[in-house]
């Protein structure tokens, strides 16, 4: 590898260049080892920010950090492979039945997941809620479990991309989160070095999104997706509406309830949509487009698959799950027409009821969380029960009731509503 | 004072938009303290080099760096005080005859200096070529000097706006040193906290200067310029061309040599015109311009100035210079007239010689440099010396030649050639 030096690759991109191959095999490998330092590194995050990067850049930027760590293999596995990532939403249990749906499916699932920081939930904290159930596997269970199951939730080692995990903690304190080349690059390491064959990624749109607007939505989608295609990972992208919660519940125990219902053949509406889409999306890109989910699962074979996938880690399936200590009810102030409920404000109610957390590291409590009783379209009356709020620790009630204050519109009866469609358009 | 964070204050400014007064305030403050980390404040320095800053955010920033340290406040001294800041050139001597030239016309000049790092010299280790000299006074010590001799040329104490000093440092090695509300407000904090009651800056353009292009350097004398009025220094700039090097000398010694030519009475015609000019802008900015600076100079008060302000701190202006060991010449190729003498490759070849440093702290030779034996429009004849250089470690000739090698060109007699003017604008 030939010789750079920070000052000329920062220089490089703060004057609008485009950094060589060499460059950005030397900056990551060099950050990495440390001998580029933070500061540096950090400020080359803001020039990335702010100047961009072309579709070639990013695809060595992502090479880099797949090599600085291991990459995972399965095409030992007796099935095909693929994964989903969504860019993270509230309400967002869509993993839960899918990942044991798709599997179901005949397709092998992957899926290597994160906990949560801020006002989205993570998938495995979610799961953490079901008694006995364990988040870390050596690699030789995770394969093991693949291939008997089909299906396996579990913590991303620290073996995958390394470069990006340092890089990620640095971006989080330096105002560089925000940078749509480190975004995807961020994610799609992490997925291309996972080593799956086909991969969906559910871009969040709205409020309650990482992505506010449309066109930057667009433009990461568009961006991971070339990413992926660029790596030889089938991959499509979906574009969802984020501007509202998924289901009716945001929290851990409360969102596995919802998805074993959906599991069940029943479960919110959005939910089983957007399952179903995400599932059919994975099957195409497996090759296994012969294949209806919706017949799946309304088969129970993926309830069955769930039940397995969650024993294989320890966890009882069948076991009563936590609830909340302490219970508050929001009623509605008037009666007519919900025509808004602001997902940003419902997860940072359950946020602050300590469904997620503030630091890394932090526990969660698996019982709290908010139910929402109605939905964008739904008639309410004045004084029936609009929100519940849970958790252990009553003291939180009142700042997450100042974060739904404000956070949903109830129109007069005869208001003329359409809620926005939930998939707002395919990539790829 | 308010609390802020380090992520609002860069986001702020990554996405475009003006700091707040205490935005500011906290932000260098807290940076001095160490409670924004480096990797924090080398993002928000990107920020503002590819977003800018409006001119209170400048003054604001300066103001708040001021405050990190110490002010010295000349209001005691019998005579007005006033002060030049060069931005930095090859041959830029100037201020060795200046401030003995216009203490002599009644105006005290408190000229805390720095050494050189790169390819242009320092003041300081210009003068320490005088055996004996010592840059280092104590505050009373130079308030002393001030007083009965109006001139000291000092090194500037660690006590002086100290965040600029940690600031400088990071963006040394972040690539944002070419930041120009940076560079600015660095500038203008320490010449501030100095305590000037005038101030004339000479903001250098061309190849061998900082600022390579015209508008940019017209964009920083009036960012400079603007921050000094603000701040109740009268201040004025000229725009100077440093494309060409100053005199017929860069080095040490030699350029002492070629400064007390000029206090002789003699001296390079154009070393003279800028001496002459920033003296008559440091007297109008002091109230004195009833005095002409080149009557002073001619009648031998400035030397007996430079004399007493060279004994002041342990100095013999009449001992002999030290000489370099070795010296090489290279001769004109061709005969016509010199049209082009690179000043960044003359300032490279000097500092290649031994003349300047690479890194902070490395000693420099008092008598390597490079003399040019003609000044673009001279005629010149194939085989006579165009360039002597001069080192005590003769393997350096071979790198400095090497920096020469392009940095002139002789057109063939009878070309219509006229230099460019050395003064070119006057900001303020």
């Amino acid at each position: 590898m030939s010789r750079h030096d920070a000052i000329e690759v920062i220089t490089a991109k703060r004057d609008g260049g485009v950094l060589t191959d060499s460059q950005i095999d030397w900056v990551i490998d060099a950050y990495t080892r440390g001998e580029v330092a933070d500061e540096q590194m950090s400020a080359l995050a803001m020039a990335i920010l702010l100047n961009g990067m072309e579709r070639h850049e990013i695809a060595r930027w992502t090479a880099a950090m797949i090599a600085s760590g291991e990459r995972m293999e399965f095409s030992a596995l007796s099935r095909p492979t693929a994964d989903k990532h969504s860019t993270g939403g509230v309400g967002d249990k869509i993993t839960l039945p899918l990942a044991p749906l798709v599997a179901a499916c005949g397709v092998a699932v992957p899926q290597l997941s994160g906990r949560g920081l801020g006002h989205t939930g993570g998938t495995l904290d979610k799961l953490e809620a079901i008694p006995g159930w364990r988040a870390a596997l050596s690699n030789e269970e995770m394969f093991a479990q693949l291939e008997s199951l089909g299906a396996v939730i579990c913590a991303a080692g620290s073996g995958l991309a390394p470069a990006d995990k340092k890089l990620y903690a640095l971006r989080d304190v330096t105002g560089t989160v925000e940078a749509i080349p480190l975004i995807a690059s961020s994610i799609m390491s992490k997925k291309i070095a996972e080593g799956t064959g086909a991969l969906v990624l559910d871009v969040k749109v709205g409020t309650g999104a990482f992505m506010k607007s449309l066109p930057k939505a667009r433009e990461l989608a568009e961006t991971m997706v070339a990413l992926g295609v660029d790596a030889g990972v089938r991959t499509v992208a979906l574009l969802t509406d984020m501007s509202t919660p998924l289901g009716y519940t945001a929290g851990n125990a409360i969102e596995v309830a919802e998805s074993v219902e959906v599991l069940a053949g029943g479960g919110p509406a959005d939910v089983v949509e957007l399952t179903l889409a995400l599932a059919r999306e994975m099957l195409a890109g497996a090759g296994r487009d012969d294949v209806d989910p919706a017949a799946v699962l309304a088969s129970g074979k993926a309830m069955d698959a769930w039940k397995a996938m969650i024993r294989a880690q320890d966890g009882d399936p069948d076991a009563a799950l936590p609830t909340a200590k302490e219970s508050h009810v929001v009623t509605a102030p008037s009666s007519g027409v919900l025509t808004r409920l602001d997902a940003m404000d419902v997860g940072l109610a359950a946020w602050r009821l300590g469904a997620g957390r503030a630091r890394q590291g932090e526990p969660v409590q698996a019982g709290a969380g908010v139910v929402w009783h109605a939905r964008p379209g739904d008639a309410v009356t004045a004084g029936q029960p609009l929100f519940t709020l849970l958790t252990d620790t009553p003291e939180r009630f009142e700042r997450a009731l100042a974060s739904l204050e404000g956070g949903f519109d109830i129109a007069p009866d005869g208001t003329d509503f359409a809620p926005s469609p939930l998939i707002i358009d395919r990539i790829g």
